[in-house]
């Protein structure tokens, strides 16, 4: 499969000396002392809260960076492999809001929560669980991420994800997904089980709990998304070279915390930048910019030789609709197309991040079925050419009956789940009505993954002593 | 531009010789005897209504296409460029039904026609009309095909498309175009005015209407988008290779037809195949494997250097939704990405080309915009990468009122014409309710292009003169 490169080679190279200069020269802020202390015994300049990259510390701790890994699910047949080339689709991540046909809008909670993780977890599209699924805003916010990541891992046994929010909470995700893989902290090193997304606070800074997030993911050396989402027009320069630019001096500077923390952390590149709607000041990550963003970050990352994050299935719309089919079309197609090794929000996001609808992650494993199958190309061949078929039916002759027809449909055409594609709409529904009836059916399949009742009992023990 | 390539071109040279080997052994039925005695004056072999082509005979012929033509509006001002580099946007061809908010899907008529018409005429996405906007099915048949040039060229002066109902209606369309540019028969020959769409009867054949027309074009030299609609796992093998080494044998057929006519004829290669779904035997034409149709027959044409006819935002879906939102954007995204160059059904197809919605036309002009966006790609340069405002604004600043922002928004993003991207929906409206407001507001400005009087005259003159 091609990849589609929207700038050039040389323009990759303008735009990493772009983001070298701006480590050097203007600085990124750390507020967190102990990434401040790590970076200057690493060879970085500080002053006040603000630190400077040299040029040659940024390319020396890039060299440690990994270029792929195995991230671990409960259930050792749903490992992932993680590199530059192949793609993996991973849950939504981060809305306060749910939404679906049945109750409208509204704030998530734990049954949501838990009703996402379960259906993440039965979509054969999505390999990967994410950390907050929606917000279960129910749940006390002192222990929520703990919660978050053991009911992920009591519901599904795929890979996951962790908290972000500072040191503790971090080490908090990383030692409850020990206990669930019965592994000893002494050994976690050795076996990425969980990955995290700090975030920058965009221009150019790292807030407290994503500078310990960094940290403490990187002394389990388990993998991070170092990510910087600019809002280009307002955190960043309304030139996507530039925002670009911007945000890879960012991700580098999280990496090379990462590095000297502990050299040879698993990194995912992760840059999730889009334009403002100029007419409201806010974040559209559904605007074609987007996609251009999705397009050179992957060809940054592939310069790096490190496997990157890219979203799929954004919407700015505020419901299921035509808007929500093009823009996630075009944001999942684009990060294929990117070669996107970790597609967060593969499903369910609208409303700009702010909502999980439940039509929506029905909707998107149909894009996502149609996005695989575009990835897995045409193959050319003798049998696919088919000439002998074409001989034996000849002009105006019938192909539906020839056996050429019946060994090769079911693989080389996409079976859809829910597009309508018959004479007459058959069931007289429309899309997001039948997304709604496959969602509930699927719950109502569910099977829940063992977990051993001790190890529960471990995982329960451990978050009620941190109550 | 990166065209986006699925596969190699050694795949593209095996789909070129079975072709080849389907024209010469296998032949290919055309019922119409003048075609035939044409083809074998050429060289082709012809047995019954099977002719069989030489490959010398095709590989000489296809010197004679031409690798580039400017399409002529009757307002020089709307001439369009059809090469193998740039992508023009035509409008929706031959649905017999319409659909709209207001009065849902219905036969259309005339008057859906002609705001049809209009409405392509005002959209600046579409460069020229189609020839069918839609079937008015309340004008009788036998003058349909003229009324439907004259109309189109009444309200609209962009250039245009004609009948291919035989060699008669070809010639009445070109006549007619021919009066409204004021230019005699004789000239005609150097001013591509009209361009035609003459199909193959799928598998291997031609009937004589579209036989006629491909002779009637030809002897005008006006532009022919000789076109093959395989139905894959029915009227081809069910494997996209076999399809289109099928549906390239029968395009080059007519191609040869046509250079046989009139050496340098122009042609736009256009295939336009799909799957079948095998639940229902009917083509689909927003499956992903039609998207991959397009990424090959996007590289087979650039093989040709001939420019090519793919199409864009199909859609299967039976009213304006998700459905009609990603499979648009998939088909039309891959169009532009193959490497299309008259890109018809650029919008208001649905209903697998059975209907035409005139919200979904007001859609796809945004999905047009977005896509051309993806196109323009990303800039970079040292104004672009934008050190100097990134170090003015530093770490934690804001870009909102810098004036690098104001020098750069209006052409580095994309302005939505309907995309809700609002904190808050701000109209309470859902986008087909806002396309269904648009199109009539666009009706209520629409203002006619002049067509002087007498023109006018003779061409009401010609029509009723074959009543």
């Amino acid at each position: 499969m091609q990849r589609y490169q929207t700038v050039r080679a040389e323009d990759i190279e303008k735009i990493h000396e772009t983001s070298l200069k701006i480590m050097e020269e203007v600085g990124i802020i750390f507020s967190y002392a102990p990434a401040r202390e790590i970076l200057a015994k690493g060879g970085a300049k500080v002053e006040g809260e603000t630190v400077y990259f040299p040029k040659g510390m940024v390319e020396r701790e890039l060299k440690h960076v990994p270029s792929s890994f195995t991230l671990h699910g409960r259930n050792p047949e749903k490992n992932v492999e993680i590199n530059t080339e192949q793609t993996t689709f991973v849950g939504p991540y981060g809305s306060p809001f749910v939404l679906d046909l049945d109750k409208g809008r509204r704030p998530g909670t734990l049954d949501d929560f838990i009703k996402l993780v379960k259906l993440c977890h039965m979509m054969n599209n999505i390999d990967i669980q994410s950390h907050i699924s929606c917000e279960p805003s129910d749940i006390d916010v002192d222990i929520r991420h703990m919660e978050m990541v053991y009911q992920t891992m009591k519901y599904s046994d795929k890979p996951l994800m962790g908290s972000v929010l500072g040191y503790e909470a971090s080490k908090e995700s990383i030692e409850l997904t020990a206990i669930a893989h019965g592994i000893g902290l002494d050994t976690i090193q050795d076996k990425p089980v969980i990955a995290s997304i700090p975030c920058t606070l965009t221009p150019l800074s790292y807030d407290d709990k994503m500078a310990g997030a960094i940290i403490a993911y990187a002394e389990y050396r388990q993998p991070q998304l170092v990510n910087s989402l600019c809002l280009a027009g307002a955190t960043s320069p309304a030139t996507i070279a530039g925002s670009i630019a911007l945000q890879n001096a960012e991700i580098l500077a999280g990496i090379v915390l990462a590095q000297l923390v502990n050299a040879g952390t698993p990194i995912v590149y992760s840059a999730s930048g889009s334009s403002i709607d100029m007419r409201f000041g806010n974040l559209s990550i559904g605007a074609p910019e987007g996609a251009l963003f999705s397009l050179v970050n992957g060809q940054l990352a592939k310069y790096y030789k490190i496997p990157c994050r890219i979203s799929g299935t954004l919407s700015d719309s505020k419901q299921v609709d035509s808007q929500t089919g093009y823009e996630s079309m075009l944001t999942l197609l684009m990060a294929q197309m990117a070669g996107g090794n970790f597609i967060l929000h593969a499903a369910g996001i609208l409303d700009t991040y702010n909502c999980t609808s439940f039509e929506k992650l029905m909707i998107d494993d149909e894009i996502m079925g149609m996005v695989k199958r575009i990835g897995r190309g045409v193959t050319v061949n003798d049998d696919t050419l088919a000439l002998d078929a074409i001989k034996q039916v000849g002009p105006r002759g019938e192909y539906i009956t020839n056996k050429h027809t019946f060994s090769h449909f079911r693989t080389e055409f996409y079976q859809p789940l829910l597009s309508d594609r018959a004479r007459v709409n058959q069931d007289g529904l429309t899309i997001e009505e039948r997304a709604n009836a496959r969602w509930k059916k699927m719950l109502g399949e569910y099977v829940q993954p063992s977990l051993p009742a001790d190890i529960d009992a471990d995982l329960k023990r451990y978050i009620e002593k941190r109550k």
